[in-house]
C-alpha cells in the first residue's frame, strides 16, 4: 500500500497499516515529515516518481491523502506513473475528488474513501495508528465501482479498526455539509455573537456557549478547506437552516414563540440519540445488485463490521 | 429568608442559605414539593399569606423564584402583604422582572440576581445546596439600587459561594440572550438539520454534531420558558447572526470562499478562551457613584469575590 500525504490522516493510515502487518510506504512533499517518519522507523520518501513506479511494480493500492487543493496535480503524477494501480482517497469530500479521478481517466480502478476520524491537530508529528479504531469509514458505491477495488478499500478501513458506511459520493457529501460543515459555521457564528457582547457576555458565558463554540478552535485552514471544497452541499444545508433560524425569528417577533423550533429541535436530538448502526450481512461485492444494496443500507443505517 | 418558588433554583437557594447558617424559609405552591423539602428537615409551607406575614414580620430578604410567567402574580401578593421587605429574583431574565416590580410598587427595596447555574433537571427533588459554588451570580446595578439591599443580595451570593457579576438589567438580558439562548436556538436548528439528512447523516455525525447540539436535549418547556421571557434581546442576537450567516452565504456561494466567517470565529473563540474575570475591589455600595462604577466594572469582566 502506497500513501500518498503523511499529514495527520495519511501518516495515521500508514502507521495503522504497518501494524496491521500491511507492507506499506508513503510519500510526502516536504523532508520534515519524511524525516520524521523514516525515524519513527516508517518507509517514506519524497520522491514522488519512484514511490509510484514501485507501486506500479507490486500492483499496490494508491491512497491520496493530501488536502483538496493538492489533489488534482497529485492524480496527474499517478496517471503517468501508476495508471493501473487500484486507487482510493481518505480526503474529506467525495464528489470533487472523484470527479478529478474521471477527468484524469483513473475512474476504473478508485473507490472513493473518507474515515471520520481527526483531531484539531495537523501534520506527521500527530499522527497516531490508533486513530481510526471505532470510527465511521465511508467507502464509496457510485456507479461503476469496482467490486475487486472495493473490497481492498473496505479491508483497509477495517484493518485500522474502523467500521465501514457504504455511501454514493454526492449523498457523503450533503451528509457531512448537514453533521460536520454546518456545524463549523454556526459555531464560528455564535463565537462572533458572544464576543460581539464584550467582556461581560464573555463573563456569563457558561456550558451552553462553551460547547456550542468548541470547534471554533480548530485552525482556519483547516476549516476552510473542508468546507469550501464541499461548497455546493453546504450551501444547500445553510439555505435551509436560514429558512428554518427565519421562520423562528417570524415566529418570535410575531407570536413570542419557539415553539416550532424548539419542538422539532429537541425531536431531532432525540431521534440523533437513539439513532443505532445495525450490521450489513450477507453482501458480496460483486454479486448482481450489490451496489444498489450497499447504498441502500448506507442512506437506512447500515455498516459493515467484518467482510 | 423567604424562598418563593422551590423548584431547582429555588429550592437549591434554600439549601445552600441553611447550609450557610441562615434562617430561611420557603414556600410552593404545590404540596408535593413542600411535603418533600419538610420530609429534608427544611421549613416550608404552601400558605403564601403565612409565609409572607413572617417576611414581614422579620424584615427578611424576600427572593423570587419562581417561572417568568408566574412573577407577576406572586408579585402582587407581595406588595399586599410584604411590602416593605429586601426584595431579590432568580429569574434568567432581568428587565421584565424590573418592569414589573416597578408595576407593582416595589422598585424601592429590589435588586435583581441571576445566578448562572441549572441543570437539565427541574424540581426540589433536582435542588443541590452546592449548585451556585464556583458560578457567576449576577446582581443589577440598575438605576437608584438601594445600597443596603445590593449588599444583602450580593451577600447571599456569596454565601452561596459564587462570584458576583455587577450588570443593569437591559445588558444582562442583551448578553444572556448572546451566550445561552442563541446557543439554544442554534443548537435546535442544527439537531433539525442532521436529522433531515436521515440515517446516512446521523450514522456518520461526531464530535462537531454532538457538541453542537447537545443543549437541544434540554426540555422543551424550559428553554422556550428562557428565550421567550428575553424576546427582545433574543431577537437583536438572532438578527445579527442572521446577517452574519447570510454574509457568509454570499461570500461561499460568489467567491467560494468561508474566510470572513472563519476568521473572525476563530478570533472570537480564542478571546473567549483567553478571557478572565478580574476581582473588583475597594467598592462600597452607597458611596459617590458606586453604580456606575459596578455596571463599567461588570462591562469589563470584573466580579465581586468578597464584599
Amino acid at each position: 500500500m502506497c500513501v500518498l500525504g503523511l499529514g495527520l490522516i495519511g501518516g495515521s493510515l500508514l502507521r495503522a497499516a504497518v501494524a496491521a502487518g500491511r507492507d506499506a510506504w508513503g510519500y510526502n512533499r516536504s523532508a520534515d515529515a519524511v524525516d520524521q517518519a523514516v525515524a519513527d522507523g516508517f518507509d517514506a520518501s519524497t520522491d514522488l516518481v519512484a514511490v509510484l513506479q514501485r507501486a506500479r511494480a507490486a500492483d499496490a493500492l494508491v491512497v491520496i491523502a493530501v488536502p483538496m487543493p493538492a489533489v488534482d496535480g497529485i492524480l496527474g503524477i499517478v496517471a503517468e506513473h501508476a495508471p493501473d494501480c487500484a486507487l482510493t482517497d481518505v480526503v474529506s469530500v467525495k464528489a470533487p475528488v472523484a470527479a478529478a479521478v474521471r477527468r484524469r481517466g483513473l475512474g476504473a480502478r478508485y473507490v472513493g474513501g473518507h474515515p471520520m476520524a481527526g483531531t484539531a491537530e495537523s501534520g506527521w508529528s500527530a499522527s497516531d495508528g490508533g486513530l481510526f479504531r471505532d470510527a465511521v469509514w465511508v467507502v464509496g458505491v457510485d456507479d461503476h465501482a469496482d467490486p475487486v477495488v472495493w473490497e481492498q478499500v473496505a479491508r483497509v478501513a477495517l484493518d485500522c479498526g474502523s467500521v465501514v458506511v457504504p455511501a454514493e459520493s454526492v449523498e457523503h457529501d450533503q451528509a457531512v455539509a448537514r453533521i460536520s460543515h454546518l456545524p463549523h459555521l454556526l459555531a464560528e457564528a455564535l463565537a462572533l455573537s458572544g464576543a460581539r457582547g464584550g467582556s461581560l457576555a464573555l463573563t456569563l458565558a457558561a456550558g451552553s456557549f462553551r460547547d456550542g463554540t468548541r470547534v471554533a478552535a480548530t485552525a482556519p485552514p483547516l476549516v476552510r478547506a473542508m468546507c469550501e471544497a464541499n461548497d455546493r452541499a453546504l450551501l444547500e444545508a445553510l439555505d435551509e437552516t436560514l429558512a428554518v433560524l427565519e421562520a423562528a425569528r417570524s415566529a418570535l417577533a410575531r407570536d413570542g414563540s419557539t415553539a416550532d423550533l424548539v419542538d422539532a429541535g429537541h425531536a431531532a436530538r432525540l431521534r440523533y440519540e437513539r439513532h443505532e448502526r445495525w450490521a450489513i450481512t450477507d453482501l458480496e461485492p460483486g454479486t448482481p445488485g450489490w451496489l444498489g444494496r450497499l447504498r441502500n443500507a448506507g442512506r437506512k443505517g447500515g455498516a459493515l463490521f467484518e467482510l
